[in-house]
C-alpha cells in the first residue's frame, strides 16, 4: 500500500549566487522544486512509500522532473504535454538583508496548467494512506483547481487522508478565489495546514493562533489543523487536544521547500505508526506531538540546504531531538 | 547618425556545461542572445553606432536584456510588456560528438510576440545608414511580421540599407510562410544574406552557390546577396561581381552566434566608408570583399568563445587578416 | 518479472580535473562507479528492469551508493558490513597525453570482501531474465567469488540467462586465479563477453578475432560470446552467427564505464524481445546485431561523459543509428 | 546637459574568496573600482546622466575599464597612455574576523599618475549639473592634484556644483599635503563629503559630529557638508538645517564601494530635482533629507554584494525605504 | 639544531561544500591534515624550523603529503609503505546548525598503522628542542604506540622538550586503553595538552579548571600544563604559576586544526627563546603567558581558514595582540 | 653541495581561462613562473638540490613567490625590495585558434630591477655544481645585467659549470643590446640553449641548426650548445658529437614553461652524474643524449598542465621513455 501521494506542479529553479542578481549571475544553479514534490521527497527519505501525479512537458526538462522524483525513491505517475507544453520555472534571487529575495516567476502556459483528472491514475490515491496537495497548486488553472477537486473526492470515498497545505499569497490569487476553493475543498480535507496570514486573508480568523485553529477545525470538522506561526513555530489541533513546537534555531542557508519538509515530516511520522496502535514500525512514535516534532527538525534541517533539497535522513532528525 | 539599426528578438541561453546534459547539468550559464543583437553588438564592437530595436517583459530578466546591450555600447529603443509577459529561454546542451547539441526552446508567451510597430522608435531607423532583421524574428508571431514589415518599409523610404537574414529551420516556420514573408518584404530589401539551405528550401533554388546568388540578386532587384556555403566559406554578389572567402581555420568552443559575428562585422566594415570613396574613416577598405573578409574573421573568433560572445575586437581581426 | 540483475562492487571514484594530478588537485568530483552497477543503469535508463546486489558499508557513503542506483530507477538488494567496512575508492587522475591516466586504487578491507551469498535476495536473480557479473568481481576475494558461483547456480538452475564479462588485469589477479576462476564459472555462462587482450592471457587464444570467439564458444557450449577488440569495435558470435560493429566515431571525454555501458545496452537489447518473436516491445529489433549495435552506440555516448556517467537515452542511441 | 561627471583613476581590484590569503589564493575575482567610478555608476543606476573622465593605459585592461563603464551606462572620457604605462592594481584579501582585510596597492606607475587637464574634455564639467572628485585622486601624482584643481576651477566658472570627498588614510598622503590639497580645493567645492577621523587628521576638528560638520561649513563657505559616522550613519548640514539618517542594518558581503555609493546615491537624489521646485522628474522628493536616506539604502545594497559592484536600482532602494 | 619534531599520521581529508553532505556532494575539497601536522606547519610558519616523522603509501597521495609538508617548510623524515598500504581518509560534511559536522573515518590498514620505530631517524629527535605527539596517534595501532614511546625515550634522554596532547573520543579508544598509554608515557612527558573531558574520562579529575590543571601537573611531575576550556579558553601551570587568556573572538569557517595550530604557536612561541634570557631571537618574548596568547591568536586565524589551514603568519598574529 | 642554481625574476601569472578574454574574464588563474625559477623547479622535482636567487618585494605577494619555490623544494636566497617595490605581473589570455595568445606584461618598476649582486649570497654559486640564468633576466635592467655578469664571473672562478638560455624576443631587448650581454656573458658560458631564431637575431646565424651549433660552439668555446629547433625537437653538440630528439607528441595544454622544464630536466640528468663515471646516482645514464631524451618528456608533460606547472616526476617520464 503507498503512503502518500501528492499531486501538484514541479518547478524547474534556476538560482543565482548569493553575491548575485538576477541581472548579473553568470551562472543559476538549476534543481527541480514543487511544494508536493517537497513533501513527498521529505517523507520518502524518512521511509513512506509515496507517489507523485502531474503533467510535465515531454521534453528534456521534464524528464529531469521524474528523474529528481524517482531519485528521491518517489514513483511519478505523470501525463506527457505535447510539444510546445514548457516546464514552470522560477529564478531565484536570494541576497542578504537588507537586498533580500526576488523572484521572477515564469509559469504561464505551463503543461500542469491542462492537467485533466481522467488521464491521472486515480487508483493510487485509493489504495493510499495519505493524499496531499497545496494551495498554490489549486490556483494555477480552472483544470488544476478541478483536478484537485476530483482527486480529493476518491480519496474522501477510499477512506483515504485527505491533507491541505492552505497558503496564500496575492500573486497566487485573490482572496474570493481562494476562499470558494476551500469552500469546495473543504468538506474532503481530515488534515489542514495553515498559516495565520491565511487564516486572516481567507477567512478572516484572526488574534491567538490556538483558537484560530480551533475555530477552523470546528467550523469544518478537520481531524487535524496544523498551524504554523512564528517564525518556525508550530501548533497542531487534533482531538480536541493542542500540541505544540518550537522552531529548531539554526542557520538559513536557504528558505525554500522548509515548509514542505514540515508538511513531509509530519505525515511521514504520522504514517510509520498507521497500522499500529501508537507506535510506529520503526518503533518511533506516531503521535501528533511527534509528528510536529520531527517537522521541526525535518525544516531546520532543510534551512541548511541550498536549494528544494528536503532529502532529509532520519537519523539526522533524531540527533537534533536527542 | 546611426549605423546600424537591428529588429529582433533577445533570448535568455542557459548553458549546461560541456559533460552534462540538459537532465543532470546542476549549473546553467546564463548570457541573452538573439541574431540582431547578436550582429548589432559585434558591429558596435568594430566601431558602428548601433541601435537595438525590441519589446521585452518589465522584469529583473528583461532589464538585464538592456543592459548586456547597453554593455556592449549599443543603444536601445524598447517597449516594455506587462506583468504577465516572459522573456524567450533556450536551455542549450553542446555535448561532444556523437552527443552533440540538444536544445529546449522555450519562447511561446514571450513579450515579443506582442511587439507593435506605432510603439517602437521609428525614427531611428529612418535615420540609420543601415537596418537589420533576421528571419526568425518574422517568424515568431504576426505581430513580429507586420512590424518587421513596416520598419523595412520605414527604411525603404528613407533610403536606409535594409538588410534581411534569411534563415529556414523546420522549427521555425514551414516552407509556405516563409516564402510569404519573403514576398512581403523582399521588395524592401537591399542586403540578403542567405544559406544555399534555405534558397533550397524557400525558393526552390539549387545547384552551384555561385549560381544561386546571381538568380536571387537578379530575380529581385537586390544591391548585395552573400551566400553562407561549405562550413563557413561565403560568397558575395554585388554590382555583377562575385567576391569569395574561405573560412578561417580554427578551433569551435561554441557555435552559438558565429553566423551573426560575421553579419554584423560585414554591416560595420561596409558602414565604415559610407561617407568616403572607398575608404573608411579609419583607413580600413570598405569594399564588399574586405567585409567578407572580416565578416570571416569576427566569425571565427566567436567560435572561440562560449555562449554568444560576438563582441570581438578590431585588433584581433587584423591579427587574423594579417 | 525482473530483467536484469547484477552483482559486484561498488567504488567512489574521486577525479582529479584535467589539467591536475593527484598530487596538486585542489579539488576531487565524486561519483559512483563500477561494472556490473554501470551495466544495469545503462540497462535501466534504456527501459530495462534492473536490480543491483552488492554488500555496503553503513555508513553516509554506502548510503550514498544505494541513492545513486535508486536515482537511476534501479532496485537495490544490500547487505550493510558493520562499522569498521570500508567503502572502495579509487583515485583517477586522467590528463591528456602523454601525462595520460594514473589510479589509485584503495580497495583493501572495502565491505564487498566479506559479501556472503546466504544473507543476499537469491530470489530476485531466479526470477530474472538475465544476470550479470564482471570478472574483477571475482577477484577481490574469496568470499566474492564463492558467492558469484553460488549466485550463477542459482540462475542456471532457474534457467536465467548467465553473463559474465572476462577481463583481464595483471592488477586485479594473476593468471592461473583467473584461469581457475573461469573454469569454475564457465559451466553456468550463458553470454561470455571477452577481449583479445583476455582470452590470450587466460587461454592462451591468440589469433583472429573471429577465430578466439568462435573457439571460446565452442570449447564452453556458451550460446553468445561478445569479444570487443581494436578500439571499439565488436564482434559476436551467436547460433553460428557472426555479427560486427565499427566502434561510432567521436570524442573522449572521460574513458570510466564505456565498456559497461556497451554490455548495459546489449543486454537491454537483447530483453526488450525475450516475450516475444525478433521484436521488442517497443518495436525495435531484439537480435544480436541490433544489440551490437545498440552498444556501440551506447559506448559512444557515455565517452563524451565525466565519470561513470552511463545513464543514455534510448532517444540518443536513436539518433547515432539513424 | 550632463548630470553628473567624475574624475579619477580606476583599479582592477583582484580579490581573493573568503576563506584563501593573497599567498594561497588559486583564483583571484577580477573587477574594476575607483571612487568616483563607483560613484557615478551608483548615480548612472538611479538614472543620472553621468559621464567619467581619467587617463588609462591602451590595453586590453585599459579597454576593459571603459566597457566596465560604458557596461553600466556611464560616457567616458579618456586620454590613453602609452605602451609602458600600467594600469592600478589592488590584490583583496577580505577575510572573516579576527583575519580581516590585507590588500597589497600596486599603483605606482600607472598611467593615471600622468594625467594632463589640457587632454580632458573639460566642456563635459562645464556643461554637467555636478562634478566629484574623491580626496586620494588628488594624492596620486603632482599632476592628478594639477587637473583636479584644473576641472575644479572649470566647475566654479561654469555654476557647476563642485563636490569632493575628503577622506583620510596614512597610506595615501600625510596631514600636511592633504590640509594642503584642501586648502587649495575649498574655494571651489560646493558639497564636502567628510569623516570624522579625517576631519580630525586634516583640520584638527574634534567632537560632536553635528558641530565639526558646522563648522567646516561655516569655516569654508561650503553649501553642503556631509559627514558620515559611527558604523554608516550619516548627517547633512546645508541651508543651516540639520538632517540625520541611520544605517539601513544588513549583512556585509563586502565593503568595497559602500561609501561611494552612498555619494552616489546622494548625487542623484539631488540632481534628479534640479530642475524643479523639490520634486524630481520621476516623482521622488529631492531634499536633502531624501538624498541621506536614498544614500544610506544604496550603501546597504552595495554592502550585500561582492567587490565593488554599486549598480544598485531604483526598485530595490524604494523597496527598503518604504 | 632542529626546533620541533613531530610524529604522527597524515589523512587525506575530502570536504563537501557546506551547503552539500556526504551524500550528494559533486565535489570534495582536498587537503592533508593531521595533529602533528598541523602543529609543525604553524609552528614552521611561526619561524621554527621543524621536522615531521611518519610512515606513509608510496603512491601519489603518500607522495602528495611529503609535497605538502615540504610545501610549508618542513622536513619529513617517512618509511614508506608497500603497494597495498593505504593513506587514512576522512570525508568531512560541516553544515550550518542544527546540521553540524558528520564525518566517516576511514584509516582502517593505512601504512602507518605498521610503522616501525628502527626505520624512522631517531637523530633527529636527539638534535630537536622539542619533541610532540598528540593522543590519536597513539591510539592507531600497537605498533604507533609503541614507536611513539620508543620516541618519547629517546626525547627523554637527549634532553629534548617532550610534547603530548592527550585528547580523547570515544571512536579513539577506551578509556582503559587511553589511561594505559598514558601511564606508559606520562614519565617523559614535559609538557601536556589537556582538556577537561580528557581529564576526566582518562583519570577522573573534575571540577576548577585551574586545579585540573595544578593536579595533573603534581601527579605526574610536568614542567607545564596547558588546559584548553570553555570555548577557546586557556590557561597553563607552570613554575606554579597560573597564565590564562581568553579565546580571540571571531567567525569560525572551518573547525579542522584550530588547536593544533594552538599547539604549534604555543611551541614555536616558546622555542624562539631557548637560545636567550626570556626573549626571543625576534625580540618576542618566549614566556608561557606570551605563548598562550599567541596559540590564541594563531587558533583564531586558523578558524577563519577552510580545512586544516593552519600556516598562519606572525605579522597575523601580531595584528591581533596589537 | 648544491646541484643547481637558478637567478632571475618572478611573475605572478593572471590567466584568464579559455573561453573568456583579458577584458572580460570575471576569474583569472594565480600562479608564480619565471624561466629560472621553472628550471629549479623541474630540477628539484627530478632529485637536484636546487636554490633559486633573486630579488622580491616584501609584501604578501613576494612571500607568496618564497613560499611556491620552498614548495617544490627549492631553497631561495632572496633580498627584499622596500615598500614601492612591486612584484612583477602577467595577464594572460590563451584562447583557442585563431584566437591565440594575448599577454599584457606589467613589469616595470619590479623589484627585481634594483637586485644588487652584493647583498645575494653568491657562495651558493661557488658551492653548486651548475649555475643558469636565461637572457630575459639580463635584460630586465642595468642592475640586472651587472648582477648577471657578476655572478657568472663567480661560477666560472668556481668551476661551477654555467648555464645560458639565450631567448631572443623584440619586447625584451633590440639586437644590439642582446648581442652586447652575450658578448659580455659568454667569455663565462660552458652550456649554451639557443633557439634558431636567437641565433639569427643576435649573431645572424642562419641555415643548418646542426651547423649553427656547431658554429656557435666552436666560436664561443663552449662545452654544450643545445638548439631547440621545429616544435620541440632539439639537438646538441657536445664533445663534437651530435645528439639529436625528438619532441613527444601529445596534447597543449598551455606552453608556459614547457621550454624551462626542458632546460631543468636536461639540467638534472646532466647533475645525476656529476659524481661518477656516466651513470648517475639513481643508475639512470647522466650523457648528453639522455639529458635531451629527458628534457623533452618533461616538456611534454609540462605541456599537458595548466600555467608554469613544470614539477613533473621522474617516475612519469621514465614512463614516457618506456
Amino acid at each position: 500500500m503507498t503512503d502518500l501521494v501528492g499531486f501538484g506542479e514541479a518547478t524547474l529553479r534556476l538560482r543565482a549566487g548569493r553575491d548575485r542578481r538576477l541581472g548579473d549571475a553568470e551562472q543559476f544553479a538549476a534543481g527541480v522544486g514543487g511544494p508536493e514534490r517537497n513533501a513527498v521527497v521529505t517523507a520518502s527519505g524518512l521511509g513512506a512509500d509515496a507517489v507523485w501525479l502531474s503533467r510535465l512537458p515531454d521534453s528534456p526538462l521534464g524528464r529531469r522532473v521524474v528523474a529528481d522524483l524517482r531519485g528521491h525513491g518517489v514513483r511519478t505517475g505523470v501525463t506527457w504535454g505535447d510539444g510546445d507544453a514548457r516546464l514552470a520555472t522560477r529564478f531565484v534571487e536570494a541576497g542578504p538583508e537588507p537586498r533580500g529575495r526576488t523572484t521572477v516567476d515564469d509559469r504561464s502556459g505551463a503543461a500542469f496548467e491542462r492537467v485533466h483528472a481522467p488521464n491521472l491514475p486515480a487508483g493510487v490515491v485509493q489504495e493510499a494512506a495519505r493524499f496531499h496537495v497545496a494551495g498554490p497548486t489549486v490556483a494555477r488553472s480552472e483544470r488544476a483547481a478541478a483536478t484537485t477537486e476530483s482527486l480529493f473526492e476518491v480519496a474522501s470515498e477510499a477512506g483515504t487522508t485527505a491533507s491541505f497545505d492552505l497558503r496564500y499569497r496575492d500573486a497566487d490569487w485573490d482572496e474570493a478565489t481562494a476562499r470558494a476553493a476551500c469552500e469546495a475543498l473543504f468538506p474532503y480535507v481530515d488534515v489542514l495546514f495553515v498559516s495565520p496570514e491565511a487564516a486572516q486573508a481567507v477567512f478572516g480568523e484572526d488574534g491567538d493562533p490556538i483558537e484560530i485553529a480551533h475555530a477552523l477545525r470546528t467550523d469544518n470538522g478537520f481531524e487535524t489543523v496544523v498551524l504554523g506561526h512564528g517564525d518556525g513555530d508550530a501548533l497542531a489541533v487534533h482531538d480536541d487536544e493542542v500540541h505544540e513546537v518550537d522552531a529548531v534555531p539554526g542557520e538559513t542557508v536557504d528558505e525554500a521547500g522548509v515548509h514542505d519538509a514540515f508538511v513531509g515530516a509530519f505525515h511521514a511520522t504520522r504514517l510509520a505508526g498507521s497500522d499500529s496502535d501508537g507506535e510506529g514500525a520503526d518503533g518511533r512514535p506516531t503521535d501528533v506531538g511527534t509528528a510536529l516534532a520531527r517537522g521541526a527538525a525535518a525544516a531546520a534541517l532543510a534551512r541548511t540546504l541550498a536549494g528544494d533539497a528536503v532529502d532529509v535522513s532520519p537519523e539526522a532528525i533524531d540527533r537534533i531531538l536527542d
